[in-house]
């Protein structure tokens, strides 16, 4: 199947609006579509509404109004067949009488896959796979992670030295990366369903845990906080304010953590905690990204980026794979997944 | 000053032969030449031959012969003034009638300096600076340093896992970093005059600490093994055997070990020694680089990549610039200078 150039510039778009709305979707996948009328000129876009609004289809065909009728949907999901808060995409598109759909990625989930067939067996001319690895690995990456495990995605976050610690040895760390790095920490979070730490962080630290802006006000939106450990939270720690709602876990099982997420309809979690916590999600296979933000200072002394994950001997040694280095600031920016999965999984 | 493109493609030719001598030249820098005739044409080019040895211009003036006459000398070092162990550059030039001179970098050293006035003074067109950063920052870098601060350049070069471990908490560490990895350390190595570890390293681990090809095979010049520590090295240890000559050191001062090596000749050292030894370094602010292999890998315990280095809380920090940060096969390779250096020093 060939794309032709209005269809890819198109995906790219939606890819980018979809990207935009990451953090405001859940359950829902984020989701981008433009709309090209039959001349292939951009007639109408957007991306998915929050948790009972509009899908991303449904809001670029209002805005194309009649001009979507012989012309094309370019969407970064397979539009869905069924009816769940709202009615399925299939339907708008059919109505609005669109000749063509292009679509990034299959829906892998058994009660919405089936949208190509149905709007196939109407007559449309249906093709899947456009820019289907940028939309796996970028903005629909947990939703099909979660999708597929019943897990949400964890994306592990942690800002250490060349020599791999996060704090100096009588325990302070303000601040171990430069401030761009921490510019791109918020719109990290903003993007997150719930950022995760452990009752040490909050302990050593009393982080905020919340979005804020260069200026410190605290954005629209805030992903859920999660406290995780068996110990008392301080009374005046700032994870009890007001910004945002806050969630004790009181266990030392990352499956729990993970578990009473997905009911709270969490498909993206941030964990920002501490080397413990950190080691027990590794440990338990439950990392499945890391982003590392390598800042170029020595401390010589302090804790680890990463404490006992199960490994006594090298040849236990968890093995990742570099999926992207650049810098972020000063610093440099490390991503990474496990070895031997594939990209956007 | 403007340079021509011919001038230029012969300059960066230039770097690439000095840079492929680096680790034999010592004392004496590395250096590349290149000789274009009255035309422009490529008529001859060299570099610094080991010690005792004909210099680069030399080199090249020989290979193009009579043809240099009228033509440039295009050359990354300002050529030396003075006789040394082989008579002046300049007279040599001068002697095989050259019209004008390039070189990058001005020789800063007393004693060889002003070469660029004899030559001007006896008529020749003379001109500095053409892709000076690139050899100060790359090939003369070492020389250069040394020729500054007496002392020779350290590169402190370790592989350490994400969370910075360099061994797992029984003490195994093979292989933490990737076949990719090891191979260029090889390379890194030929390049260095002198090799440092610890005695810790050589209980731990007993390294050949040679340069050895992709089959093994051990290469025709090594540079000197250096085993640092006041404890004894076990007589069976592989750095005691035939294949390159070893120094003993028994201290644990950085600056004697750098001013034994000195004594040696040695202008570009290479710090291969465990956390100790590189805290002791970075503590004495003698690590003039840091070449930094960082495996996409966890291991939760074991030694951290840096030991005691004098900081005990975090406005004591040791901060460095990243230099540069490439692939090396599965590995991260992050290049770092001291903060508020310049390249190239
Ligand atoms: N640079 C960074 O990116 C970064 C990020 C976060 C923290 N830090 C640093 O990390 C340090 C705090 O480290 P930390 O390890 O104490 O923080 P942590 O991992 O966030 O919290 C540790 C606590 O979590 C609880 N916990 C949850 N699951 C556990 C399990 N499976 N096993 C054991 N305990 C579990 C325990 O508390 P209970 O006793 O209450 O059960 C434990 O004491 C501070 O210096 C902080 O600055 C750095
Ligand atoms: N991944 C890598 O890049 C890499 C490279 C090298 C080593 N390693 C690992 O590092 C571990 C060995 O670590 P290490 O720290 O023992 O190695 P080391 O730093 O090479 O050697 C330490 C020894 O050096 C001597 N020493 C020299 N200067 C000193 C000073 N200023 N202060 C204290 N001691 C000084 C001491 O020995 P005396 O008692 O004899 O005086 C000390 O025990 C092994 O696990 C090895 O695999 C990893």
């Amino acid at each position: 199947m060939r794309f032709t150039a209005a269809e890819r510039a198109a995906m790219a778009d939606a890819l980018a609006l979809s990207e935009a709305v990451r953090g405001t979707t859940s359950p829902n996948p984020p989701v981008g579509a433009v709309v090209l009328d039959a001349e292939g000129h951009r007639v109408g876009a957007g991306a998915t509404r929050p948790p009972g609004g509009p899908h991303a289809e449904v809001v670029a065909l209002r805005a194309a109004g009649t001009r979507a009728r012989g012309g094309t949907a370019v969407v970064t999901l397979e539009p869905c067949a069924h009816h769940g808060r709202t009615p399925p995409c299939t339907g708008a598109l059919l109505d609005a009488g669109v000749a063509a759909v292009r679509f990034a990625v299959a829906d892998p989930t058994a009660q919405a896959a089936g949208g190509a067939d149905v709007l196939r067996d109407a007559g449309v001319d249906v093709a899947g796979g456009l820019l289907a690895e940028e939309a796996a690995a970028g903005p629909l990456r947990a939703w099909l992670h979660h999708a597929r495990t019943g897990r949400p995605h964890v994306t592990w976050k942690y800002a250490a030295t060349l020599d791999g610690r996060v704090a100096a040895a009588d325990g302070t760390s303000r601040w171990i990366s430069g401030p761009g790095s921490r510019a791109e920490v918020h719109a990290i979070r903003a993007a997150a369903d719930a950022v995760v730490v452990g009752t040490g962080t909050v302990r050593a630290d009393d982080p905020w845990l919340t979005v804020r802006g260069p200026g410190g006000e605290p954005a629209g939106r805030q992903p859920l906080r999660v406290v995780v450990g068996t110990g008392e939270v301080p009374g005046g720690a700032r994870v009890l304010d007001d910004a945002a709602e806050t969630l004790l876990v009181r266990t030392h099982d990352p499956a729990e953590v993970l578990a009473r997420l997905a009911e709270r309809d969490a498909v993206d979690v941030l964990l920002e905690g501490g080397p413990t916590l950190a080691g027990a999600f590794v440990r338990a296979g439950l990392v499945d990204r890391i982003v590392a933000y390598v800042a170029p200072a020595l401390l010589g002394a302090g804790p680890a980026a990463l404490g006992p994950a199960g490994v006594s001997t090298i040849t236990e040694i968890h093995r990742w794979r570099v999926e992207g280095v650049t810098m972020s600031g000063e610093d440099v920016r490390i991503s990474a997944v496990p070895a031997g999965s594939e990209g956007g999984s």
